[in-house]
């Protein structure tokens, strides 16, 4: 599960690219950090069943982001068929459900609980490896709904994702305080923006300013793992704007190696 | 009403910010675009009475934009007093009525709905001239509640809020059909974030990259008044974080005088 707090922290570009980093197993399979079990799993399966299910009713970007704005929902005898980014990487999002992309959901709570409840019970996900949840910002409806629906199977965790400034922070102390209260194993945290390099002059500027010491103080005082900060890099909205994988466009990037830094580490890695 | 439908393009500190310039007199007195009616009251009230009343219940940052993140909501015969920037700006928010900061505030849209619903009846507003109301992202609980609860008094508009790239305006695209569906005037568009200049070499840096037009071909496309666009100045996040006005702390910034342009331009003024 993806989480923040604040809205506009890069939840769905971090979804987005963690989604298309599962599917490609030439990922996976460079990782010295397996244990045995996961090791054995590749021997006998090279691409990983992924899936992203995008609860952020009212503001779905995830279709956008991965290129897939066009797609629709069909309907089969086992139910719902999610919109798949390619083999093994389904998705679903409300996004493919509207006539227009323009118009509103305008959802109180429990319809909003109900499509949840639908995207889990009647969508035919297959037989995934990972589902990734993205969430919308706050602690209400969709985030105590997918808790209480996921109950039994249970949720492997939350990653929290901020940018470095104190109003972004805040909200993340009360997430954490959310995966607290309702059990779910918080990950790490990831900072987004950390930095802007300027294309023309090479100078580091901080566009939102760790005023109170950022993330990485943050998790030190929260206890919580400090997965990697990404820096700002404004090829990353372009690419969520165009659909297209960031880590595929521009691999050599500081933003690609700080992003695939954090989906190798071990505690997004084996938990997920 | 101030509306975005993505988190994190700048809301709140934009509700803040107007806050403060409706309470400050001196920025009302020189407005050449007064009509009869407004500057008769002028004559006898140089002090707009403000107030905010933030709904974001689960995300509320404006105590710390406005720098009264320590106050607590007092009781009085006659309701919940709000707190006060200064005498003539009175602001409600739930962060007000926390134990601690980090807690989360896990409710859902019936719980949200009634905080609202006493926000509106139970605040000791007094004689407010104007009422800036700031929400979460999105079209939900908090933003139908509203609407409901106001009917009878009206609500003067909403100005809408977006940064530059696709993924938000797709958001503010669904916010003005919103807006359209629940009869709310749109008094127009505020593009947030437009441009960042490198402090060191003064390139100017789209970090939010304008990639289907920006807010301006949006404002074309859906009929609605571009209001204007404020660059990216990091120093308006650090004053957001230490709780003191952008406007105030530097008045001659380039984003200040957008801000001000803004606030003072012809649609904004009258109706809010």
């Amino acid at each position: 599960m993806v989480l923040s707090g604040k809205g506009g922290v890069g939840k769905s570009t971090f979804t987005a690219q963690l989604g298309w980093a599962f599917a490609a197993d030439e990922q996976l399979l460079v990782c010295p950090l397996l244990n045995l079990s996961h090791q054995l799993h590749l021997l006998t399966k090279t691409l990983w069943q992924t899936g992203i299910m995008d609860v952020d009713i009212c503001g779905p970007s995830i279709p956008t982001i991965l290129g897939i704005a066009s797609e629709q929902v069909h309907s089969s005898s086992s139910g719902w068929s999610p919109v798949y980014v390619q083999d093994n990487f389904a998705v679903m999002s409300v996004g493919f459900m509207l006539s227009s992309s323009k118009d509103a959901i305008m959802w109180r709570g429990p319809k909003k609980n109900g499509l949840i409840s639908q995207f889990l019970k009647d969508v035919d996900w297959g037989d995934l490896d990972y589902l990734i949840i993205d969430t919308p910002p706050g602690t209400s409806d969709e985030h105590l709904s997918i808790v209480q629906y996921l109950k039994e199977s249970g949720i492997d965790g939350a990653v929290l994702i901020t940018t470095p400034q104190e109003v972004a922070l805040q909200d993340v102390r009360r997430e954490i305080d959310f995966c607290k209260k309702v059990g779910i194993r918080v990950l790490g945290l990831v900072e987004n923006m950390s930095g802007f390099v300027c294309p023309s002059c090479k100078t580091e500027s901080q566009i939102f300013k760790p005023s109170t010491g950022g993330a990485k103080k943050l998790a030190e005082d929260m206890g919580v793992e400090m997965l990697g900060a990404v820096p700002l890099d404004p090829r990353i909205g372009m690419s969520a704007d165009r659909g297209v994988s960031f880590l595929d466009q521009y691999p050599d990037s500081p933003a690609s190696t700080a992003y695939l830094d954090i989906i190798d580490s071990q505690s997004v890695y084996f938990l997920l």
